[in-house]
């Protein structure tokens, strides 16, 4: 315990010195350490396949299960898809010493903005060790250090992808210490990340909901996330049912183990008859379990009892369920009690009522006749995401690089002095 | 204990509640509410200042300091300016509900963000009754619910203002829960306030340095703050030594109390005997006592030696600690270890090193050719000010009406679904 206190000590002072070198780079140094890192990637795939292979072994023999494993896996594909993650950072405008918003004052001072990296960056991940590329590159590009813990079923896979970052960055003229993959697997050392507020300034935990939930209790230092995704789409009666079918349908099926997937169908009384058969013809044709309340089951004879702890469940799985609701003022009711504040989308040709909805629904997106699965970093045109928060503080929704940093005041002056 | 607790969740849930209805008040009601406010500020003077004398006579009688006392004490003067300061929050513009960077996707979404209340804001301060109508104020132009805990010797003082707050709200047609003041001096419900994360969304401490600092390692809430301002002054080889006299005089003599006052001035060697001994006989006229490393006391026979500790120190007090540095590289190096990352200056007419100085220099505001006093939400034209802070996480440097919001992603689609 003693030494992972140190270990870890040494690993943020170390974090620490190389943010203040990084957060100076230029954009070329930057850019040239991703690519470099890419084709060391590429280069090494044999070995990182060889490294991953012992982290598959043992998984296997702890009875790691299938979809874990699954998720550990390196393959060519998987390999030749971080190694374009990166070239995709290169190609991203650096956001690091954009100044903005100058204005005269009328003491005669210029005031503006200048944006800056936020400094160490601690990233907590399970067993994905792509993550270990992806986050090291925007951390990079964003100018910040990074301190990096994966899973500790995929150490051997992440130390592997560590040396080719370090690579891309020696050969780019950059500290290999700006990037750090924690080397044990004791998990005093997360403890120890999420407490250091001198060295660490904020941890983005990546992973399952009981992880981030631990790491936010713990934290001493900020932490960007969210826990659940309890995404509603609600079909207005003035809804174009053609465009309401469509959407339901994707916000719920077309992937089930997302966090930007609906969890819950809300349809006003008014039009439940007209959509309700049809759309569950077609999610019970897709295997989706559904769970409704009395209205909604009158109109779908194979639909199950929704349960107050329904309304209250992400399901991540082919399961929905459907309540009807009398108008508009009780589906904002019902999404913002029950609403994991994470993305919610109304479906309606009334101006008034979607303006309504967007301003009135305290989630981090808020979508007019659009699928809820659009709520992504690279959907909404940030080129990259390290993770989405339902927070209001520092960042909210999806975060890209602009979330990895913060801005300062610059004043440019010719002699003015207070008076 | 347990009713200090069961109090203050009482308070958090009547806020979470008002907080609801303040996020949806239009800028009409806000602006009504803000200006009915001062009106029953002023009308209700002659009973504020009758209220002021029961807290400042049990102060007197407490053997508060003289200082204290002063800060306490309300004027017809003070009260004045309660009132007109709400009067101008009334006339800044509505930071909620504005809408920016809406731009269209491949897609075919359109992809912006809208401008939202954070929700709750704690606001804790020391003896200052008038901080009770500015914080309203600007807390409620901003959409949020407002706790407000004063300090104890404050308390009848609160209160009477609190009854102007509500009156004005309630005049308005919007929630008087939307601004509390708790009513009770035990100290155990700042504890509570600080922790109750499911009630209140960031906590604004406004006092002396060990308030905040208590409530920062104690807050479970994000805090938004400054512990110390040590600002510096950089004179270059290249200043224009009529701008740097003017720059390091107005910085440290204009106020000494201040936290954006100069409280280390460094000076490059090549030009440290041009500038320093005219510079400080200003200082020694005006009572400032100096400390200053070998090379300053060199030139300057009146002043003492500076310890390593004086390089950490915030005086707040006519005093100035004086280095003479080799140069630029030299001077980045000082600030980065001893500032406190609040606000520093550049005096150069060499616009490499300028620059290079606004983009190394890792502090809240950075300025060339300026005094540090400009640091400030109204001479930066923010309009108003909660408070300066010096973390990187969401609001940095001054903070006003936008510091106490967030931005939630908006998508306008026409049907468009995931592909």
């Amino acid at each position: 315990m003693e030494n992972i206190k140190s270990y870890m000590k040494t690993v943020g002072q170390q974090a620490r010195a190389a943010s203040r070198v990084i957060a100076q780079a230029d954009t070329n140094a930057k850019n040239r350490a991703l690519n470099n890192i890419a084709t060391a990637i590429l280069l090494n795939s044999t070995k990182l396949i060889a490294e991953n292979a012992k982290d598959i072994a043992a998984a296997k023999a702890n009875g790691l299960d299938a979809a874990s494993i699954d998720r550990l896996t390196l393959t060519e594909k998987t390999i030749k898809g971080m190694a374009e993650g990166l070239q995709q950072i290169a190609t991203l405008p650096d956001p690091i010493g954009s100044i903005s918003d100058m204005s005269y004052r009328p003491s005669g001072i210029q005031v503006g903005k200048m944006r800056v990296p936020l400094g160490v960056i601690g990233i907590i991940y399970e067993s994905r060790p792509n993550v270990t590329a992806d986050a090291a590159g925007l951390c990079l590009k964003s100018g910040n250090a990074a301190i990096l813990r994966g899973g500790s079923e995929a150490l051997y896979s992440n130390q592997a992808i560590a040396a080719c970052v370090h690579q891309g960055l020696r050969e780019a003229g950059l500290p290999e210490t700006a990037v750090q993959v924690v080397n044990t697997t004791d998990r005093a050392a997360v403890g120890e990340l999420i407490t250091m507020k001198e060295y660490v300034d904020v941890i983005v935990p990546r992973g399952g909901k009981s992880l981030i939930a631990r790491i936010s209790a713990e934290a001493k230092v900020p932490v960007i996330k969210h826990l659940d995704g309890i995404c509603h789409v609600y079909i207005d009666n003035e809804a174009d049912l053609v465009k309401a079918i469509r959407i339901a349908d994707n916000s719920k099926t077309h992937r089930y183990g997302v966090c930007n997937a609906m969890e819950t169908l809300l349809v006003n009384a008014e039009v439940a008859e007209k959509v309700l058969p049809e759309l569950c013809s077609i999610y019970l044709k897709k295997g989706v379990e559904l769970r409704g309340d009395d209205a909604a089951r009158k109109l779908v004879a194979q639909m199950k009892v929704a349960t107050e702890e329904d309304w209250h469940t992400e399901y991540l799985a082919p399961i929905l369920s459907v309540r009807v609701v009398a108008d508009l003022n009780a589906a904002i009711e019902h999404i913002n009690t029950y609403s994991s504040q994470h993305t919610d989308s109304i479906v309606t040709e009334n101006y008034t009522k979607a303006m309504r909805f967007l301003r009135e629904v305290d989630s981090a997106s808020v979508m007019v006749n659009a699928s809820t699965r659009f709520a992504d970093g690279f959907e909404y045109g940030l080129g990259a995401e390290i993770g989405i928060s339902t927070d209001k503080i520092h960042a909210r929704g999806p975060v890209g690089l602009e979330g990895l940093t913060s801005q300062k005041f610059i004043v440019l002056g010719n002699g003015q002095i207070r008076i």
